[in-house]
């Protein structure tokens, strides 16, 4: 191990200059183990099965990629962390508390544009009444319903980073006025307005669609109910974001009182729910199994090689966490 | 009448240089004249009701708007025709035969547009397989399944003109690349490549998604059948043009034999179908009640104005329709 060097960098976000040893974990480790031994020969890999890490592993490696973080990960040399996916709610608060300074990367890929492909999708649905189309099919009855206009309809995005900025472009393009909120409220070349979320106006009462895409944070967590949904009438809510950000008694009262008119959930504050949860059969919930962008070996390899390459040029990862914020 | 001078033009496509009595019909007309009496206070309107025209209107006009041909049109002094749809071919066969040159405009306005989003709509629901999700949330299952790549998929559109234009425009927006196919095979920049109809070879093998938007005219009629759809395989069809271009058994057979997987049908031959059509319950069908481009009264003033403008300054209307060719 003498021939590892670990650079400590002024800055404690980037601990990790010289990388040559990663633990890959998860159901996509041997494709990616693949495409890096391409790309990156110089860098050793261990492909490690589902479960707690040897302390052997632990020893070998200097950085890890996975979905979840491995359990020892304070008794290891790891100073890099690359989540296979864009949330890293679940890493976080272990990574905060590990004394060595661990630096955390993020796949961000190609998610924004598949989920602005899955709120578009599911906002066309909407709009253009497929399920009442189907509805009358099944009863052999041809008859024209009002669609939504989208022209200068008011679509809200919560979240103005890479996943949320796609997203409003996504709806943009279909017609929508696009507003987004966000810590500060700073501006945002995505959106045609953007507030700060502690404003209580921040959402436009006019909220055609109001799309979540926050993490999931100590401030984001239960951050969305009757508050901002009682302002809305007849809104289309949909959840791209994480489930815990809701809090989903409220989101049924919304439902029920006609705040919303319906409900797309991608995800969930426990996946996958109960067998008893009330959503499951809601007729204005829409359901999906956590879809709306499902992470592949190519972006994770992508997203890792351009972090490392930036580690080893001495540049901060443009998709490097900040521990703190928690995102 | 002396007052009305209609200068017959020497090219024939445009006799009805000083239009000033506009007939008006349909479910449209009221709103049309309200509209037209503030752009073009000029033009005489006259709203006649459904059905036959009186001779009084027939010699009252020299131009007339609405969905449908009123009888009789051969009996009157109309030189100009402005239908109100993209459509025309229930007008083009009785126009064709007038002993007098009829110009014959239609209504395009923003219509590829909105059948763009349509067709958008209908492949995103069946590429991200909302129906499958919404079987699984019935039976309280949460399970990924595999989406459909649009990136580099191959979407074909039947028809490069105005509507199969901007459908192409809108699946290739969304990761297709898009094949058109048009009478001559000539080149279009919404296109990736374009082919003959009548090459054998015009829709690739490997289309994942056909659209048909082509006009009805006695070329296109049963056009579309077994003999292209055989040489598919899984293949989303969706119709957006005219249901008789459309052999309806041998669709039905396509889909049976996997060539097709799924029809998306707006248009059908007879409209409404009958109640024992076999479209209604077949499950992979999806029916919608020709709504693909619903036209507004705006629309209508705008095409209409537009042309009214060309002919008086002595010009080709861009949207007049070619009575021999049918479109």
């Amino acid at each position: 191990m003498e021939d590892t060097l670990i650079s400590q960098s002024p800055d404690a976000s980037m601990p990790a200059r010289n990388i040559r040893r990663l633990l890959v974990s998860g159901p996509l480790a041997g494709e990616v183990i693949m495409l890096l031994g391409s790309s990156h020969p110089s860098l050793e890999t261990r492909e490690i099965p589902q479960g707690p890490l040897s302390d052997e592993d632990l020893q070998w490696a200097d950085a890890y990629t996975g979905f979840q973080l491995p359990d020892g990960i304070d008794r290891s040399r790891i100073v890099w962390v690359h989540a296979m996916s864009a949330g890293v709610d679940t890493m976080v608060p272990t990574l905060r508390e590990t004394p060595r300074t661990v630096l955390l990367t993020r796949t961000v890929g190609d998610m924004g544009r598949k989920i602005g492909l899955y709120v578009l999708t599911h906002v066309l649905a909407d709009t253009h009444r497929l399920a009442d189309y189907r509805w009358q099919q099944a009863n052999h009855e041809w008859r024209r319903l009002d669609a939504t206009c989208m022209d200068g309809a008011i679509a809200t995005v919560l979240g103005t980073g890479a996943i949320g900025a796609r997203v409003a472009e996504a709806l943009q393009n279909a017609g929508f006025v696009t507003c987004g909120v966000n810590r500060t409220g700073r501006e945002h070349p995505s959106f045609s307005h953007t507030a700060a979320a502690a404003d209580p106006e921040a959402v436009p009462r006019k909220t055609t669609v109001l799309v979540n895409t926050l993490p999931l944070t100590p401030e984001t967590k239960g951050s969305i109910g009757m508050t901002l949904f009682g302002r809305l009438q007849g809104t289309l809510f949909i959840n791209v974001g994480r489930g815990a950000s809701v809090v989903m008694d409220e989101l049924r009262h919304a439902l029920e009182l006609g705040h919303l008119r319906r409900a797309v959930l991608d995800v969930l504050p426990v996946e996958p729910p109960s067998a008893d949860a009330w959503y499951w059969e809601h007729p204005q919930v829409v359901l999906t199994p956590h879809v709306s962008a499902v992470t592949d070996a190519e972006e994770v390899v992508h997203a890792l090689t351009s972090a490392l390459n930036d580690l080893r040029a001495g540049l901060e990862p443009r998709d490097a966490v900040d521990l703190k914020r928690g995102y």
